[in-house]
């Protein structure tokens, strides 16, 4: 395991996810950010089956930034309760742990 | 470590995608499915390079579902051997844990 | 935990990602690359934010041949330094287990 991680979150909207991107890596919260084409996103919500066109957001930082990234990407999104979930990056090549390590905030 | 988990599986056409991701919600053995647009999918199979397009399914759910989930997907999906894995979610905020476990079923 | 890893990497190039892909199979290194369509990237470099187009490749294959695939992807990748991350696949069907041990080299 590395102290890396790979968080996901999506936005409802392409503008929104530009937004919350520019954020996390104005404040060095994250080293880079990548806005997937929109998914067609289907869950439950309040016991019915919800339906919505939505953004996919990759965020790749540090792992001790988790707590931080979920407090920008709240305070930033629409939606009451945004699904943020964080994997544990396993492997990472030296080059790509230096870059993350040197770019996000001390 | 969560008791969260995402799936990760791919269907030949984007019709089978939604009708799986509504068993899957209607069984209530996820909380939500992402369906991403099609992938240019390349694999080696009995020996062969194969190609296909393929529309990728992201689906959360609780990591003691996986194999329900497994169950339905084999049960629903046009392939012998669909690629099915699952990954645990290291990180999660404690809205979104929560959600999930509410609208899973018991 | 399985002995499968999932290897996330980008591409300045859909043609780039391809031959990537196909150098991967080639060698048996894996034994499915998957191409998105193209994201969004953007991130910190050099004290700078930079933003590109990049094409996502997701690929499939056995965790003790992640180090093999990283150097076949520097070998033939067009950036200094490619983002290159591992995830451990945690959850997996018997099925796709003995196809993946199966098809990659030995």
């Amino acid at each position: 395991m590395t102290d890396i991680v790979e968080i996901h979150v999506t936005c409802p909207t392409l503008e929104g996810a530009r937004e919350l991107s520019h954020g996390l890596l104005d404040g060095r919260y994250a080293a880079c950010c990548h806005i997937g084409k929109e998914v067609d996103s289907r869950y439950l919500w309040q016991g019915k089956k919800e339906r919505h066109d939505e953004w996919p957001l990759t965020i790749k930082t540090r792992a001790d930034l988790f707590d931080t990234c979920c407090e920008a990407i709240r305070k930033h999104h629409p939606y009451e309760t945004p699904a943020i979930v964080g994997f544990a990056v396993d492997h990472v090549d030296a080059a790509t742990a230096e870059w993350i390590a040197e770019v996000t905030k001390a």
